[in-house]
């Protein structure tokens, strides 16, 4: 009886990819992970699986907001420091930075959908973990109403996930970001420069390996960000006359903020110099003035509100600053101190 | 007095990409081609330039699609036959398959948002045209309340274009996929098979200069479908039982609808050779068989519906077939006077 020949490499079993999985099958894979039709779910009138979902606008209107995020543009799968992007954290990303952009309307998300593009390798297993971390940002970001109503799924060269997201005013006025005036008190609600901090990490040689807990803590900042879902509504009962998310960085959208209103957003030193000290452990580490970040990180996702002087600031603002007139001589624009802050933060297009 | 050196080569100008524009300088250019304000935005009540757009939903409720289209998987810049993919073609069809996922639940759109991710060197002229093709579609197809409520901008390896659309059922019941019933009259409205037949021309060796025009008019549906948007509102006033858009093949698509009722949908084959005879110009052209294209084609959206028995049809539907019973030995799907059709159809993930 002759003898097995033996197998020149052992027998490994390949991960599953999206290529082995019909379009049916994978979509069989994700949508028990998304919690469709549970507790989560009170403002979806009709799921995925029709050509299009039905979700309630229960004061006759509904808000909307879309976002992309694209391989090696928003994140890399592996980055120089080592650290390798998990699925869940692109989903955690997508559903968060949607979710802020309702937030920033001082409103609540009701749904969202999602469009993903997959590279045929893309193992099954990172589409799933990419599933939970949508599911999981929703869940304890605290868009309590919120859930995934339909997607749609096809192939590309690179990774890009597409969220579009539904929210409701429950009847009361949106906070735009026209509505600052002279006198106003500027004010943050969560934070600014950490997910600056932790993608300077991400980008240098250290080893994360090798990070220490402040270290980690603000790379993961970067890759699952906290926007305060709770501070937009309540900034908006407390009457904040101007809001939006910090996407591209304190000074580029607080410069958007002030000519919408046609104000100056003047900065305090002292609250910069504040924002900058929670950013040693990876300023110290890389040798960088952290204020850069400060300035000109965006991805926090927190939040910039005005609010009318006297007003009691809502649970988790603190005032960074004021509005006040354009001078003659210069427009609207962002100061510190009275003095011109530089441009800085984050254009798709500009070199 | 130095004679200036001639230049080597003559001076062209390079055309403007779009990574010699800001953000804020591409979307200059994009929004006006939108007529986002005007007299077709009835819907948006807060159009783009803050965090979130708002758009009116009348009776409490929205509908909401999401699709991606993206280069080399949707369509190629240039086909086998030298055709050069505009970018109205792909702004158009953005527009045109999202309209129809509307239109095949009943309803009519009220908005759109849309995601751009974009090459560095696609030209800015290229991104015009695709706002005008978007623009263009809206308003042909006669989605009148419909306009571009907002957007988003990022960078890719890839054109990736994403849009998410909105509509209204004006207090009506949608219509589902799950309500037919035997005994039902299976209807189309629209075309099957002539955007696979134009693919099929797109991806031959006959130069797409020679073609005549009727092969050309096949070319034109698969770059620029015409879903018939007045026949999804007037199918649901008229009592339609279920009802889908056609966008991955009528067999495909057709099982899709019979599991969801648990039904068999049975076609007559006196009507898929009425489809097929219009094809012609293509499977004469291409030496190929024009029934593969009616029974497997997809993306010309045209609407599946089922009526109870009896029932006028509406304007633009035509009677192609029967709903019937599950029979005793075989499940719900797709057959031809009785007999088992093939699977066939685009899935984006099996080989």
């Amino acid at each position: 009886m002759p003898e097995k020949p033996l197998p020149e490499k052992p027998l490994t079993e390949e991960p599953l990819t999206v290529a082995g999985l019909s379009e049916a099958g994978l979509l069989a894979r994700i949508f028990p992970r998304l919690e469709i039709g549970g507790a989560h779910s009170s403002a979806v009138l009709l799921g995925p699986g029709d050509d299009a979902a039905i979700v309630s606008a229960p004061d006759g209107r509904t808000l909307i907001s879309i976002d992309t995020q694209v391989q090696d543009q928003d994140f890399r799968l592996t980055w120089t420091n080592g650290y390798r992007t998990t699925g869940f954290d692109v989903g955690w990303k997508a559903a968060a930075q949607n979710l802020s952009d309702i937030n920033a309307m001082g409103a609540a998300a009701t749904s969202m959908v999602v469009s993903l593009t997959l590279p045929p390798e893309t193992p099954v297993s990172w589409v799933e973990d990419l599933a939970d971390g949508l599911s999981a940002a929703i869940k304890e970001l605290g868009a309590v109403n919120c859930s995934v109503a339909g997607g749609d799924l096809g192939r590309g060269r690179e990774i890009s996930v597409t969220v579009a997201v539904l929210g409701t005013l429950a009847g009361g006025k949106p906070v735009l970001r026209s509505g600052a005036r002279a006198g106003n008190v500027l004010a943050l609600a969560g934070t600014v420069g950490r997910a600056a901090a932790g993608l300077a990490l991400l980008e240098s040689e250290s080893d994360f390996t090798s990070l220490n807990r402040g270290q980690r803590e603000l790379l993961d900042v970067q890759c699952r960000p906290q926007p305060p879902l709770a501070a937009g509504p309540l900034a908006r009962s407390a009457g904040a006359t101007a809001m939006m998310d910090i996407s591209d960085g304190l000074v580029r959208d607080g410069t958007r903020l002030a000519l919408a209103s046609n104000t100056v957003i003047d900065l305090d030193p002292a609250e910069l110099k504040r924002l900058a000290e929670s950013l040693k452990p990876a300023s110290d580490l890389l040798h960088l003035d952290p204020l850069v970040w400060v300035l000109g990180g965006g991805e926090d996702h927190g939040l910039l509100a005005t609010f009318p002087p006297g007003v009691q600031l809502p649970p988790g603002f603190t005032a960074i600053g004021s509005v006040q007139a354009p001078g003659i001589n210069s427009g609207p624009g962002v100061t510190i101190a009275g003095h011109a802050a530089g441009t800085g933060g984050w254009d798709h297009f500009a070199e």
